[in-house]
């Protein structure tokens, strides 16, 4: 390694590892939150072991940036709907004193913010044997026993410096939003490759399909995994169950970032992989302009309170993203880009960046062939139909005709399609009751400038969407 | 057949025979420039036997629409050069008292118009024993033998009843220009399947490969045959030469037109089939109403006196019209339709019928996988390039960049790639010296009001292209 390199991770590395000071506060309010968990259990009657997991229990947490995962290890034989009223408002109670929100995703959460950087998670889960899983949690107790046994001071130095790179990038999170990775798969890359250096340079080697195997579970039978994990384009066997893959919220796109900023960072190192300065939004009549001579047409679908946790929103939002990307190209848009942006409360936006936001007013429509049984039907529908410009006539054996577009403007499609919540276009539920209730804006352009003006988060996100660049390709 | 569909053929015949008169006529005008001929050739001292050959040799000729083929049947050992110096000088010195035309598109032979109805043509071939055939036109004499041979009466006029019919539907002729049904083909039609019914319940069946094998050579080698012919639509063994396909100037499009056209005829014959009524152009002011409204740009590219005769020509202009709509589509441009018009002599106008003659100023280009070894160039090309509007960005894996479009404004496109001739984007030979020499004209919708008030043909055929319909599917 360069002596430019080893400093650069140094500096990180001093950044990143908690202070004597941080530590000793963080497990003083652990334990404490923990110690009233367990009185409040037991005033309640409810048996449980309380454990604290996740980074702090690992000792991989990013300095200024923790989370305090404390888990209720629950006999097996309690019922799940106690798991989720009891054991829940056990948990409500110990953090009453905090800002609380409930996490029902895929498992039943609670969530505190002790102040505005620092959160506890209140997590209930079976104790089981392995395999025997009951709950999407019950692996977390496993992952931390096993990471702990095997990592030890140099790997998790090595661990934050690779959670603090994937941030920088933007790649770390298994949140649908992120679709990128968790705590536990950066400590398991560290496990199979020893160091940050060789995470990256392994990663940009990487092909979609790659696997990591840490326990040999499929030594010599990897066909076996790809079979299983068909779709994966990361590979990471969970050495504490082998029928899961570590990697599998990873988003093909989100590894191809990951691949490629790593490659990036080994040619030329740099503190902003780590650090990336925060964009500077145009002022909004700076923007006016830019959106002006830009040469695209960018269509703005702003939604109000969709009712939905995060993942589900997120969720939600990808999906009607794509669903109407496209319907737009189905009726002859075409979508270069699009992206969705949320502040998880009041606002959601998606953008459709578009060549033209009008289209040219006619369009060819591809019939049957010549001679075949529909050939009847279409010919008696479109000869002396009013939106028959031109035709039918013959082109490449079928019967083609031109018509006049139902939507030359793809703002009066989007309007007739989404007036009744647009279920029937694969806009996702929560969505479509949104837009029912609620109702829905669309803004093409310069439009956008008040809303604009009013959001700090939208702001950045649109000054980040409208360069369209990582900022490690720049400069 | 139902009395109805008897009276409509009858009326037909009555009006394709010619009357004894016509046959008088042309019989002897026929024999005196055979004689001249013959006269001529011995006084030159060129060994030839002079024949009658095509519709009128066999009597399947359309009363008021003959040509008077005379063919030179030369020696075997007379050099190619002199056949087409000495016998067509001593050609052109029997009809010099006519308007003369010099046909050298495959094969040199010399046209005469008689009047403005009645053409004669001189063609020089060799006197060969089959298969040994030195030159295209060998086989004719062989045709005209075969079919006088094969064809009475009744099958004489049911010729004459096809012939109409095709022209009428506009599927007649095997020049380029048409791409159609030969006289010789049509004969063979009536001689496979007995009758003008029969030919149109065949062909109204026919489909895209189909084979007619006169005198079986292919009896149970049909393989062989789609093998030998592949890629003809139609197939039709030629029976004076089984390595020959009589149909092979069908286009594809043109088969499917006469599928088409004949089952429409028999589930509702009329006489507008053989002779549709001439469309009647719109008044220029009128066009101009009707192309603004229309919702489609058309742009006519004119050319001016491209030098070549029209089997020459018309290859010229729709190989010409298919590369510049490739290059319109690979630049963004959608192209709904186009066809080419000529007068044969000055103009020559190709029409493109857009859905925007404007596209959107930016395009998405794809780039390299991400990782690959052609990255970096792909990266250091569009990073800082001031075409650059968005990106590189990651999609499907791909490096991918918004561009500036280098042509937004499809006469612009047209105007740079044409400059120099066009020769580099597909633009046949002598359309490309026309360019060079004369100059073009690019029009766009009203633009070309003043040009279709000074062309009468092309006012016909611009009604036409804009209804895009054949007069027998109307009303």
């Amino acid at each position: 390694m360069s002596s430019d390199l080893e400093n650069l991770l140094n500096l990180v590395k001093s950044r990143v590892t908690p202070t004597p000071q941080d530590r000793r506060r963080l497990e003083n309010l652990a334990k404490k939150l923990m110690a009233r968990l367990e009185a409040q259990l037991a005033s309640m009657g409810l048996e449980a072991e309380v454990r604290l997991e996740g980074s702090i229990a690992k000792d991989t947490w990013l300095r200024g940036d923790a989370d305090i995962d404390i888990f209720m290890l629950i006999p097996e034989d309690v019922p799940r709907d106690r798991l989720s009223k009891d054991y829940l408002e056990a948990a409500r109670r110990v953090v009453e004193e905090f800002k609380v929100v409930e996490r029902f995703a895929e498992h039943p959460y609670v969530e505190a913010w002790v102040n505005p950087r620092l959160r506890v998670n209140l997590v209930p889960c079976y104790k089981v044997t392995p395999p025997n899983w009951k709950s999407a949690t019950d692996r977390t107790p496993y992952h931390t026993e096993y990471v702990k046994a095997r990592l030890g001071g140099k790997g998790r130095s090595e661990v934050r410096i690779l959670k603090r790179f994937m941030k920088g990038v933007g790649v770390y999170g298994s949140d649908i939003k992120t679709g990128g990775f968790s705590g536990y798969l950066t400590e398991l890359l560290i496990l199979a490759y020893g160091s940050f250096v060789e995470v990256l340079k392994e990663a940009s080697r990487w092909r979609p399909g790659v696997i990591i195997d840490l326990e040999g579970y499929y030594g010599g039978r990897e066909r076996e995994a790809r079979i299983l994990f068909e779709n994966h384009c990361l590979i990471v066997v969970d050495p504490v169950d082998k029928s899961r893959n570590a990697a599998s919220p990873v988003r093909e796109e989100v590894f191809h970032w990951f691949k490629a900023s790593a490659s990036h960072f080994l040619e030329k190192p740099s503190l902003k992989f780590f650090y990336p300065p925060k964009p500077r939004p145009p002022t909004p009549s700076r923007l006016k302009q830019v959106l002006k001579k830009r040469g695209t047409d960018i269509l703005f679908l702003r939604l109000k309170g969709v009712n939905a946790v995060p993942d589900i929103l997120w969720g939600q939002l990808y999906k009607t993203e794509k669903a109407l990307v496209r319907l737009m190209k189905a009726e002859g848009f075409n979508v270069l880009r699009s992206a969705s942006w949320s502040d998880e409360e009041e606002n959601s936006v998606m953008l459709f960046e578009l060549e033209q936001a009008f289209t040219g007013e006619v369009v060819k429509h591809y019939g049957p062939p010549v001679g075949s049984k529909e050939e009847g039907r279409f010919l008696a529908k479109h000869l002396n139909s009013p939106r028959t410009v031109a035709g039918p006539y013959i082109e490449g054996g079928r019967w083609t005709v031109l018509l006049h577009r139902k939507y030359a403007d793809v703002r009066a499609l989007l309007r007739e399609k989404l007036k009744d919540g647009g279920r029937n276009v694969g806009v996702a539920s929560r969505i479509a009751a949104s837009i029912k209730s609620r109702g829905f804006n669309l803004w093409l352009n310069g439009e956008i400038l008040s809303f604009y003006r009013e959001n700090r988060g939208f702001k950045a996100f649109l000054a980040q969407f409208l360069k369209g660049k990582p900022v490690w390709l720049e400069g």
